[in-house]
């Protein structure tokens, strides 16, 4: 079978085939991958950076969003069976430790990440145990299907809180941004504010939904916020990873107002968090994965009643074989998700 | 001043002209009513039926849902200022039980209620303590602004959960049925389901947004209900008041799902907890008023934000003069919220 | 082997050698029994009064409650391992319905439950799935691990709501009863009423730390809280599965309070939600099972921590072969629970 | 009568002849002070330092813990009459901000702080408005209510989520961080581990029931955590102010965990959310104030019910006219809280 690998320690990616897994343990499923989605990582990957460099062993398919057909499942499954549609949750908790006991599966203890840890599904097999496929509902379109774990972080990152009534400003319109900026719409927010600092984004923000959108390098964020506003707002989503971002959004944020994080900061902050959380009485979220599954509940169901419709964030959907023109357009930021097609 | 008073005992109301109220006390404000509104308390006043005949001690004005404008303060009042156009709590707590002090006026242990338990709004003047005014954003037109009391009750009916992916059963489609079918889409339900005897409101049930609408008289509730959501839905909101209404609606739950009960029965009710609510580990929440103020801040924001458009659900604005012609709309169900119009 | 059978339809159980189970399942385990005890279904099913002649199907080895040591695992298993100490869940739950995929396996569509829809307990040798498995801490008696399903419906129902600073009235002091009780208290209610008609119950709710204990057929309880409280309890924990004392129980809640139902009332029950429930703003939370295993957690922490004490709850441990007498002190309801002790 | 002064701008205060307070506003109450304790703050206002210079306009009285008796009350007030015996929130809140409105008056916009914005309660009568006031249990030794502000903050910063059956790590045994450890304990936290480098307040930790005390400056503080918990604690209070307490503290905390922040650092922070607060799924709850009354009933209750008692917490009490004492002893931090008695 087709997978893209990175092959040795170094940059960039190579396409091979390589055999297709045949041995499956008792709750591993074999799905036929057809749809995958480059997902930030993934470039990180590519690039060879730091991070990759002491967490990716070498070789190792790459890759971890997808939507794919279940076609051999081990003897000890039972949660889907063959000719089911499922995407599938990256972070592949160990089910024993206390936080998966407890219901808290995204903070587990020993995660391992697909195509990170293990070999991923930018290849036309790949292997994953029961416990982290979610059978999509049939009405979600295999492209959307493929980016519901992006679109799971925007949906874990909104819904810490009820948002109906809600102002709400995020910080950063990379892909997540976008689609939270449709949650944010479609789960009753009042108003919603983006801030990003790339043009062809803030015009992709607009596109989705949102009521305001500000470039602070052009415009000064708090000011144009409380201008709009009057009290601040409510809820502060932070998506951007960076630090002026998080420190100029906790300034908009109102006495008492709630601030999710998702955005990575790449090292630590200098942050007066006597100011700006412990006398305003601010909660934070740090927010990382998604529940299993209540956001993948919450995610078919919004891609399901068209509450949210992902057409304006996934811009490109290329053929599998296809796969360099992909990374060029994730490598110049010039596209929302892009999707690889393996039908064609 | 003209008012609409419950002169007698006995069926019926009198337009009057009586004295303007004259003496604040420090804490009261006079307002000058610019559009009231028909609740169906109201017509339960008029009828003169048994609660009405043990509650009520004439003369009294009546009439609690407006929209108004301050025109004179008590010397202690702070919360409001001549000019300041408001909508008024109807439930006026005394504000020293352990419920108001701890957040929970709404389940005051004292409680007054507008045109009930004192002088209400139907009258060109009324005066009420500030702790029960709501200064409303001026984005919201009078017509709208003199029914956020009900559709606070839609409201606070509604967002006991977060609605988002949620599917949502409403039992009744009278005036605050219908304002929760758009609150329940605004804040995220994926799927909102209606049942109603009346097929004029059956009809405006569909009209505000809801996606199926059922006439239990006509179709088995709880038959259509599982063949529309395979599972039965999350969330069941009963606002009819009906006995068989709730136990189908209960049937009509998933397992672990959430119920909120705004709906009078009149009466005892015979339910098998164990079934319905305990072997399926349902949540009731028995719901009473609005939360002050955070019901009202929700409504705001979701008029003014155009997120609810009530439109559909106040059928009728009439002159107040003309106050008996909206009492026969009301008496005849031929309608959704009927508003007397002070200003022509 | 040696278990107890209910052998065929009709009354009783009877102790017998039967085959050792030798086949175990992917995710089953093999566990050799140390303690069980005797439950309140365990009585019907011996009774086999209407609804264990509708849901039992002979032969069938009875009990659920247990700790016993792992000694051979299925071959996929990854959560136990052999000579782990374990106690387990009793709702076996089937993991794909949506119930268990978002976390809430204790409301699952297709629970099947130990030693009712299949083989139990009370036998030296039982085969569980890995799912339901709780490795309890080992400063625990296997004598308190044994009751640790029970105590943690008692922990389920309490729970609900934080209690510190709560007053409580608990209605119904069966053994769960008790342990709520004590949970009550471990956990910060400021004030705890228990009302029971048993008076060998009432002196046991007392020994538990109950701060006031009410016969209600001796006095007004309503009279009684209120003359206690001035205001009424904030939670009411109905564990007595009697119709007067939930409509009892509920008038002793002040307004806004907290209502949580675990006893099963045997049928309908004729109750008027409007005053009780719907106009004081009063939540109901049905309580089934216990949260797998949030709940479990606790009831670990509470037992190793000794926050909870169960020898006033666990009245008698006897040895397995004796069960016989278990079951009368049951049938004469002369006890708290009644542990059977393998290893004697 | 006689009063504690910040006469003029520089360190130190006097004690002073001036005249009593006389004219109350509407909502006005003059309390006969009886007892007041000496908080940091004061310390903060007395050694002058730079927050005091910026924020502080002499003359003023100071202080701002109490209990005291009615003597007189404004022609609006309703919530206390002359005789009752009360505490005040120290943080008046302007009842019309949208944060007051909605039950959040604890994050008030236009906060004003009793003896720092305005004269105080070091002072033999002070006046009040009645929105502040908390109606004490009177089985409360007046000693206890005096204090009940900053048991206040204890409760609000603890009580941020449930803590039954949770491990609760305290960094900074102040006074507040004692009352906590007695929260944490009577709320149901199954392991109260404390920091602190104050081998006398380490001692009083003891005391009040912490079941482990860590001296960071003679212990690793993590490896110390781990070693008693193998899986770190669920809940971190922060109440040292101390940033290597924090960032040790959430390195403390366990996957998903939570962290209550009270303690004030004194300047910006150099942290690294990534690793210790996003990707772990960390809750951080900004703490201020108490809420109104939410958090004054909980202390009311424990107090009451002597859940909590404060009596190893509140370690002098002493005549108001010796109030030198007093402040030298605070400056020794030889002490836990110290009381000043105007009845003697």
């Amino acid at each position: 079978m087709k997978a893209i690998l990175k092959e040795k320690a170094g940059p960039g990616f190579i396409m091979k085939d390589i055999a297709k897994p045949e041995k499956l343990g008792p709750r591993d499923v074999l799905i036929k991958v057809r749809r995958a989605s480059i997902c930030g990582t993934d470039i990180h990957i590519y690039r060879w950076d730091e991070w990759s460099q002491s967490r990716i062993k070498p070789p190792l398919i790459v890759g971890h969003e997808m939507a794919g057909e279940v076609v051999a499942v081990g003897e000890a499954v039972t949660r889907v069976k063959i000719g089911d549609l499922v995407s599938a949750e990256t972070h592949i908790p160990c089910e024993h430790c206390i936080q998966c006991q407890t219901g808290r599966m995204h903070v587990c203890k020993n995660l391992e990440i697909l195509g990170v840890d293990r070999n991923g599904v930018f290849a036309e097999y790949t292997v994953v145990p029961e416990t982290v496929l979610w059978k999509f509902s049939p009405e979600i379109p295999l492209d959307f299907a493929s980016v519901m774990e992006p679109f799971g972080n925007a949906i874990h990152t909104s819904l810490v809180t009820d948002l109906t009534g809600k102002k709400v400003l995020i910080t950063g319109a990379g892909p997540i941004g976008l689609m939270a900026i449709q949650v944010a719409r479609a789960s009753g927010a009042s108003l919603v504010i983006t801030s990003e600092v790339n043009e062809d984004r803030l015009k992709m923000a607009e596109e989705n939904g949102a009521d305001y959108v500000i470039n602070p390098m052009k415009q000064n964020l708090i000011e144009t916020v409380y201008s709009i506003t009057e009290d601040g707002v409510d809820i502060l989503l932070e998506m951007s990873g960076n630090r002026k971002a998080l420190i100029d959004g906790l300034e908009c944020v109102t006495m008492g107002g709630e601030v999710s994080l998702l955005g990575i900061f790449g090292g630590s902050i200098d942050i007066n968090l006597d100011s700006l959380v412990i006398m305003k009485g601010i909660t934070m979220y740090g927010i990382t994965g998604r529940r299993m599954f209540d956001t993948w509940k919450v995610a078919d169901e919004l891609l399901k009643s068209k509450k949210v419709d992902l057409s304006k964030v996934v811009t490109h959907v290329i053929p599998f074989e296809k796969w360099e023109s992909g990374f060029e357009l994730m490598l110049n930021k010039k596209c929302g998700k892009v999707v690889l097609n393996f039908d064609e």
